[in-house]
């Protein structure tokens, strides 16, 4: 009855193929260079809508695999797309994950200015000396807080992976990132989640 | 354009507000027991479909409540499900949060028995002596070798949270949960995700 020996590699293969399968039974076919990010926001929820919900900025993949093997900051949200994201390779390339959300003075800040914390930890980069991915799976205030900064002429990360989930404020978020002009990949509507947000930094770190 | 002054506990009351509206819009009508639960899984993920595929056995939502008000270790398949649960209420009553995944003797151990570290990381739980709930949102061959300690006799929890996504052998280690008769919450089909067991425990705790 209970299968033991199961290959997580074979498991991964496997389902890939599967996924492959059913978008061409439904007609659905990726553009060969997001292919392998799509793919695996699939994997990552069993949910076929992001092969069609996903948005790309011209080169976005390229402009963001020279920063991780260059050896950048990325820079999320919550811990939890922060524990997503696979950290073995991009050690290797001297890339870093941190996020600022739990830390006293952000809460602190975030209390006295009235905004969130997640507002108050994107800020976080301007103390960095080092190159910013931001990876947002949760909070539309951190991309509000990234296009202000911009806006502002503060700061200017490499890319946004800008991949909110919710009800309220996500959908106006994510297009006013689209608009901006940064590099960006961006999941449309409603849908997205920290998990999503490791799924596209882990995609793209896979091909390296 | 850019709004800074959103209030968090604002943003999800609302969020809830639009999902009550749309399920009554759909003609769906959540059994009053879980209807936070079910809530805080569409909210996580701005899906739907958890409202009509969420599995709960008799009671199951009481008896992992008076664990974790009790002092219990909840073991979670990744450090993404870990990173999602929070901590504050939890660390008030006792409630531990575990991962073995990324243990070196898990590591060992899985590859000299040709199982899978997940396989492995569940059977960590002999080796505590305090009550342990489960929340897989990840891997199948967790809930194999939960099933294989149950069955064997050598283990029993006090409930498993089993949502893990994906499309190899994951609808099968589903029904196989339901089917053992521990107590268990489970989503049926292909989804689920880390970040839905993470939702599941929170969305009880913040009734305690």
């Amino acid at each position: 009855m209970v299968i033991e020996n199961i290959k997580p590699a074979e498991i991964e293969k496997r389902s890939f193929e599967i996924i492959g399968d059913e978008l061409a039974e439904k007609g659905i076919s990726l553009d060969a260079e997001y292919e392998h990010i799509i793919k695996r926001c699939i994997h990552t929820s069993a949910d076929f809508d992001y092969a069609e919900s996903l948005y790309f900025s011209d080169g976005v993949v390229e402009t963001i695999s020279d920063a991780l093997q260059k050896g950048c900051v990325i820079i999320t949200d919550t811990k939890m797309a922060q524990a997503g994201i696979n950290k073995t390779k991009l050690d290797s390339f001297g890339t870093t994950t941190m996020c600022f959300i739990g830390a006293e003075d952000v809460a602190r800040d975030a209390k006295e200015r009235g905004v969130t914390r997640s507002y108050v930890a994107m800020e976080r980069a301007l103390i960095l000396d080092r190159p910013v991915i931001f990876a947002i799976g949760n909070a539309p205030t951190a991309l509000f807080s990234i296009l202000r900064m911009m806006e502002e002429e503060r700061y200017k990360p490499i890319a946004v992976i800008g991949v909110p989930v919710g009800f309220v404020n996500v959908v106006e978020s994510k297009e006013l990132l689209i608009k901006s002009g940064i590099p960006c990949i961006v999941n449309r509507g409603r849908k997205g989640g920290s998990n999503i947000a490791a799924a596209i930094v882990n995609a793209i770190q896979y091909t390296l």
